[in-house]
């Protein structure tokens, strides 16, 4: 049983009911999934986050389905399950393949590897890194 | 101090040469940097772990440039601070732009965000969410 | 299933009998949940880590609600389901209304991100942060 | 070296000097930190994290102080060297004394053994915790 | 429901069923468990992943069940579902009791209360502890 | 500069001195290390740490070293700086040769790359994994 009930978009106050139409419409979908619903329950958080994720997620210079792999591979480092679902699902809707997924996977395993490896060794940072942008 | 002492190219042995010739020439570059001439204390452990990092970054259905950049999205999250740096470098140089960073950089920090919030308030998974592939 | 079997009250030694009753009466309930009944499995640990908990919990220059309001933060950012449930109750059921839970969730979400950009941009810490208290 | 440049605020443009001119306002400083003169190389961040920041630690149910400390104890988990030293600051700038410290960062550490403890006895939640609010 | 279907024996290729046998061999068992069952939608990560956990796990200078144990740390420490369950699990087998999970687990308690004490009271590194092996 | 003072034995008060001796005795050493002589800015967290530490890393049915080994796997994978070198130090001055190392920071980095497979890949639990001590 979630601890927290949900906002369901008919009972939901005029400004939960915008931002919810917002997100319907950004993602041209019918629906609004339970993260939604559930930060509703504090509508300051609700349309702060939601601003920001519409706002970043945006095709930019990095496209969006990249967007959501790197997204992807944040919520596998964390084990946040909820996130794992939603942004696997999401990318899978904007055209990741199983066999991308496959490879996406293969960098996140390797990389929490790797980076256990740097941090045990301790191994000082190369000068070569040590480039400005 | 590093605690770890390196092992340099001319006073390696010649298995351990041939991981180091290998990742010049995969890379096409004229040096080999701190994390493997630290792994190679350990000769196993460098053989595998180069073996691996060859193959699953090399360019297949992701791209090699979005390979780095999830990367460094995983070491990040996970605050690796020699991660952070050589695979920022790496990113770098193969076209990400300080544009492009910031655009990754700002998904990463949303992803961080959103799954402290999923997880706080315990969100249900979606039905729509569990699909196979 | 879980897989260590817990020490329910009436069936148990006298040593950890005497630590449930205290627990109880130090939170003034008569029931014992199931973090102290598994960790009874192990008499030494259930003694040490309780003697810590009751000392560490009390209220003292901080008092016992922001307590469980920081062990909920801790408990959210390491994503630890069983802690996020209870510690969550414990803050309620010593003050904590659904909107200041809002309010403890959007500093928990905001400092997840600003950990990740400080991390990512390697920033530098300022000069006027390096004093002593 | 920090391989981010930092905008200084007699270089910045016109927008980033009116955050920063909020930054101080908001904080009754003169000086702004290196997070935020790190966040102006990427305009559309620094806003988006400074208009939440501001939102977001602004005393409301829960007092300033209480936040801070919240966003210390996030900041210790995860790690984040800045973060730590920066918000230890905040803290107590806003009142925290060593006192204050000592039992906060009892609790983090309490929070942290216990959530470990948790995880690896695969504790169950007891029914008494899934009550919503 | 699993988002990933697994690959069952009986409907394997070749290269699986080769993985799959060499599997029960080394561990001396008539089935696979779903972790390697997964990983074969991915034929190349399972091939790398079994041939590193084949060589790393093998006993050498430290002994097989003192490596699980160690699996079972960080798989806590990170709180990984999945790892907990089958490296307990694989520990039992190799002949961990409950009195020793009570130690291994009461250690890596201790170590992540004290490492988030060393990380937020930020302690410099003595100079003994700066020797080279 | 450390942010925090640390206590040095020639200044220190009767309880901490008390405290210091019992850490020289128990482990053989004519000096006390940083983070003892910061916890004892807090007398309290001082004494709890240090009893806990004393029992737990006591040889029990888990020798010194092994739990030696199973804390540099915690550390290593919370990316604890201080931690990783102060017990690597106490695991060398206990037996730990290179090798050893070695083979140690292998199994580490592998449990860290299979833990984000498992859940990425959100593989469920084994039946046969549900069994009880």
């Amino acid at each position: 049983m979630p601890m927290f009930k949900m906002v369901e978009y008919n009972k939901a106050k005029p400004e939960i009911r915008a931002v919810y139409d917002d997100i319907m419409a950004t993602r041209k979908t019918d629906w609004v999934n339970n993260f939604w619903k559930t930060l509703a329950t504090q509508p300051g958080l609700l349309r702060r986050v939601w601003a920001n994720a519409k706002e970043v997620m945006a095709p930019g210079k990095i496209d969006a389905l990249t967007k959501e792999m790197i997204y992807v591979a944040v919520s596998i480092t964390n084990g946040c399950d909820y996130c794992i679902h939603s942004h696997i699902a999401a990318a899978k809707s904007k055209g990741m393949t199983e066999e991308m997924f496959g490879e996406l996977i293969s960098v996140i395993g390797l990389a929490n590897q790797t980076n256990s490896l740097a941090d045990g060794f301790k191994i000082p940072v190369d000068d070569q890194f040590e480039t400005a942008f």
